[in-house]
């Protein structure tokens, strides 16, 4: 690791975002999500089920002896609002939301416990109990979630009132847990404190956080696994004693440096895999970093759907095994999919690798972004890739899939995590070291950072990801010399036309990434042609569900039919391998995306008998409406596929 | 009704079975199935689950105060034993196991109570709460069994003294049930008990047990719903409550004349419906006879697989809806399978209709007996048409799916259902009434019966079903006049050949069966010739899982492809539709069957990347091995498939 560049994020208040694309779902965030989910927290949602989280705090901080509502992680609703809000009013100014974000702060200040605890399921309950269920009851997760809103807070408002909280908490986790005799030898069941403590070490420079991360993620999973002596000792539930996963649920089944692929929860997973990267890249770990690569090739190789979404199962919302990807009983949950960026962006952080941000896009454009509606209230936990609705309500196999997004969830857990992300999407788009930036999404804007020691202010302009055509101004206070890469997308199989102040450019790309190193001048234009058209995608043979099938796919835009469009029986059509593709962007339908067209084949199999000799024929054509995966279900219930048949 | 002849069986002793066929599956059960589930029942198999069975009753008999062992329904696994044992008797007399047959009468005598009560679950534990879980305790279910078994038994020997016992049980339960005031007005939770008691009715001639069989069908369903209410009043659980089932699981969430297609547990349902139809014949319940034959078409239109099989959901063990059949994660109990057999066995004897002996004779070569391996010793409970053995271990959805056949069941509810089935597969294969004969299944053997007052000896020859060439002699003692009625199979859609005396007839089919009435003189000479070759069979267009897909039948039997001939990654082969099957029956190979070959394309598809833009090319062609599907897993553990790819 010693020879990577090591970067970061060009993010917040600096990267001023112009991009269309990513706009409408910033401001759907900014004007409906987050403005609800306040409410929802403090239970003034008619006809919703109460959150109770701003009123466990409140009896927490007051001491009023009510009793804690709501899961044992209900916490953490609240800590991925506050992160969401904060990285909204990085971009986005907001005098009623940062009034609000400072209510829940001194909430939390006045119900931490003295020595620094904070998790209002024990401090309602028997805070005797504390730490007795790692692995079920949540409380490092919470505390994490907390940890990484309060550093968005800091980033967002520069006050450290927040983050005292943070620290104060930290500090006890650091004085609970680590490899001392006196303390306890766990790690959370549900990960996401690594990362979060990772952020911490990196906003205050204080070693503990990174050593306390680096004990999480080597103590998981050595014998005695403390997950089954926590059990035994405790007398906890064993939930996952008789399936095919048990510890593999939690990755806690072997120690990471042995996990040969992704396991269990997707979402703990990709927790997992995206703090222990961010260890990796603070420790300067190489063999931690060369096993997540292994780990990461394993997932985005063999287990992820092509809307860049893992997790087939929903039984244990969790990996299955490779090239195991059922499309109608996909699981997909939008948190993994998010999950799998934060991994994808920690990954890239450490080193350069496009497959890094392919799969990032992949998943930003696509299988995570489809959890939520066009309107931003409404939400997907599950995001399939073909779906029948009358399977969705009779048949139990499908009933986790459902046809139409929910208004809210009693776990809440989707919403906010997508807010969160989605307002702090220019982290994933830009990063950089002290000599060069990497620009890994198009995201249109315009941003300002330091180079070689120069402040350089750089414009992209752009429509993607519906146009190809990319243009940058970069101009630097004073010439300067520095690296800027240029991702050319794991889409773009095309020649690329790639200029440089007009003159064409023929440089292969490393590792992904053209690197253009010269000495910038004010002003000078970089213009980048990737050629965008609908191609057609066929899975790897071991692929048992897309047997047969054919995808599409234009830019990074993964396609689908939907019966409003199509009518149903989808699986009826037949895609000849000659039928042609039409484009039209038509900005009435679904909030502006770009439609394909094309002619197919439906199979006029037999009507009547159940079983026959009589061979169907495809001899009827029928115009195919095909739309962007990620705007499905925003037109009522019906059927939707992403494959459909190869008609060869 | 009154129109329709009313048919029995011709069956047990009278039925000297030569069939190789179902000869070897005889024998098998006989000398294996039968003697192997004895010492079962007694707790004498080495390194297995004790049963408790024998235990249990012994315990009742000689009230020991030991505690009662195993499923609430563990008698029910004894009843079915003495109903295979009885049958078995039947055609193949011995000694012991007679004997072993006895000294289980005995203990059952010793064991009911005074009033006729007779449950072991019950009597070793709490007999003042008998009767107070109908929905769940299967109280109604084991006493069915043991009359069915009872009957069994005063076939095979003439003897009454089982009989005594289940009429003393049958009494009792006329005294408990029923639309008295004072009666319980509830109904069995699983049924059975309806059909055992018509065929009570049939043995004694004793009205009650008619009407309760009456009244527990037309009870079922009323509101207020029996089960709810008893749930509510006794406190027990409700398993169902939270799924999409509920009440419908047990066929209870509405009258049975109001159900408008198949739901809930397949088992049961079929159950019912046999049942039902039982009443029906004897009643002369028209419309309940058109009803259960609107359920019939539904249910084998709709909702039955290639195999014969029913039940598409692990959830349940249930049907799901109309056109759902998935092929990975079948159900497809044996018991199931078995089931639908009584029920059109039952129809059969109201209608003389070949659709309900074709889907008969597909279960009862396909799909039912498919439960038993080539030695008699190792059992499915679950019959998918698609497996890869690493995703029965891997992923939960397919849990229940089991690669290779297991030894004996915890609850071991298919093998003695596939024994006393087995066992008595002569009264599946020709009904009788006065004037008529009918020959449903082509068993080959001889037999007695009386048509129009005078003996008739038949005897049938042929080697079905390998071969479609049949040859019957007929025999009366002095020439008489009455109808053979022979079904020209579904899967014969060419020309068939019908000889009486070396003369043709050419005669159309009546409801699937070509009627002979004439005089018949001793000596009389039949063949029918029905062409049997290798066909490729299509589903219908509605179902989902089948699209693109084919499959191979040649005469009643569906053949598949199994790992050990063809290799791994059987989604990759295409059928191509101009490829010719060659055929070849391996008298070495599973026991003889008949095998098929034909070539096939292997579709060579990308072998790494997960996806990509490089269409498959299908140009290796591959030659195949095709062999029966009910004999399938019996090389160890593979994939297998029914449906392969069609080609075009």
């Amino acid at each position: 690791m010693n020879e990577k560049s090591i970067a970061s994020s060009i993010g917040g208040g600096s990267y001023r975002v112009t991009d269309k694309f990513y706009s409408r779902l910033r401001n759907l965030v900014r004007d409906q999500v987050i403005p609800y989910q306040w409410e929802a927290l403090n239970d003034r949602v008619k006809d919703a089920e109460p959150s109770g989280c701003i009123r466990n705090l409140k009896a927490a901080a007051e001491k009023t002896g009510e009793k804690h509502y709501g899961y044992v992680f209900q916490d953490s609703d609240l800590y991925k609002w506050m992160e969401a809000a904060a990285f909204s009013l990085m971009w986005s100014p907001d005098e009623k939301l940062e009034q609000e974000l400072e209510e829940a702060v001194s909430l939390l200040a006045a119900a931490q416990q003295e020595d620094g605890y904070l998790d209002t399921y024990y401090i309602l309950g028997d805070l005797s109990r504390r730490w007795t269920n790692l692995k079920d009851h949540h409380e490092l997760y919470c505390a994490g979630h907390m940890i990484e809103a309060a550093v968005a807070h800091f980033r967002a408002t520069g006050r450290d009132t927040f983050l005292q909280v943070a620290e104060k908490s930290a500090e006890h986790i650091c004085s609970v847990f680590g490899p001392e005799e006196d303390k306890i030898h766990g790690y959370p069941g549900h990960e996401e404190i690594e990362l979060a403590l990772v952020k911490l070490y990196e906003v205050t420079g204080k070693q503990q956080y990174l050593d306390l991360a680096s004990y999480f993620l080597s103590e998981r999973g050595k014998e005695p696994l403390y997950f089954r002596e926590e059990t035994e000792r405790e007398g906890n539930r064993d939930y996952w004693k008789d399936g095919v996963l048990q510890y593999a649920y939690y990755q806690a089944h072997k120690p990471l440096m042995e996990q040969e692929r992704p396991v269990g929860h997707a979402v703990r997973a990709n927790y997992l895999y995206a703090g222990a990267a961010a260890a990796a890249r603070c420790t300067g770990d190489n063999a931690l970093y060369d096993h997540l690569r292994h780990l990461w090739k394993e997932m985005t190789e063999k287990q992820m759907y092509l809307t860049g979404q893992v997790g087939s199962s929903e039984y244990g919302e969790a990996f299955t095994f490779p090239y195991d990807l059922p499309n109608d009983t996909a699981y997909a949950e939008t948190c993994a999919g998010l999950a799998l960026a934060f991994f994808a962006n920690q990954m890239l952080k450490i080193e350069r690798r496009s497959e890094y941000a392919d799969a990032m896009e992949r998943v930003l454009y696509n299988g995570a972004i489809s959890g939520m509606d066009l309107t931003g209230t409404a939400f997907f936990y599950v995001n399939p890739l073909e779906v029948a609705p009358e399977a969705c309500k009779l048949d139990q196999r499908k009933i986790h899939v459902k046809p139409v997004r929910q208004k809210w969830f009693g776990c809440a857990c989707c919403p906010p995590n997508l807010a969160r992300t989605v307002s702090s999407i220019t982290d994933y788009a830009v990063h950089r070291t002290e000599t060069e930036i990497f620009q890994h999404l198009y995201l249109a804007g315009e941003f300002d950072c330091e180079l070689s020691g120069v402040p350089v202010h750089i414009v992209l302009d752009g429509n993607y990801p519906w146009d190809g055509k990319l243009s940058f101004t970069v101009s630097p206070q004073s010439p300067v010399t520095f690296t800027y890469g240029l991702r050319i997308p794991g889409w773009c199989e095309e020649e690329y036309i790639l200029r440089v102040n007009g003159e064409v450019v023929e440089k292969n790309p490393e590792n992904g990434y053209v690197l253009l190193t010269r000495e910038w001048q004010p002003g000078d234009e970089i213009s980048l042609s990737l050629p965008m058209r609908a191609k057609r995608i066929w899975a790897n043979r071991h692929v048992r569900e897309d047997a047969g099938k054919v995808a599409v796919q234009r830019g990074p835009i993964v396609y689908c039919l939907e019966e409003a469009d199509n009518g149903p029986e989808l699986h009826r059509i037949l895609l000849p391998r000659d039928s042609f593709f039409t484009e039209k962007f038509q900005q009435s339908l679904l909030g502006g995306v770009m439609t394909l067209r094309c002619t197919a084949k439906v199979e006029n199999g037999e009507p009547e008998a159940l079983y026959t000799t009589r061979p169907p024929e495809a001899k009827e054509t029928k115009e195919l409406l095909w739309i962007p995966y990620y705007a499905w279900a925003n037109r009522g219930e019906g059927e939707m596929t992403v494959w459909v048949r190869d008609g060869r």
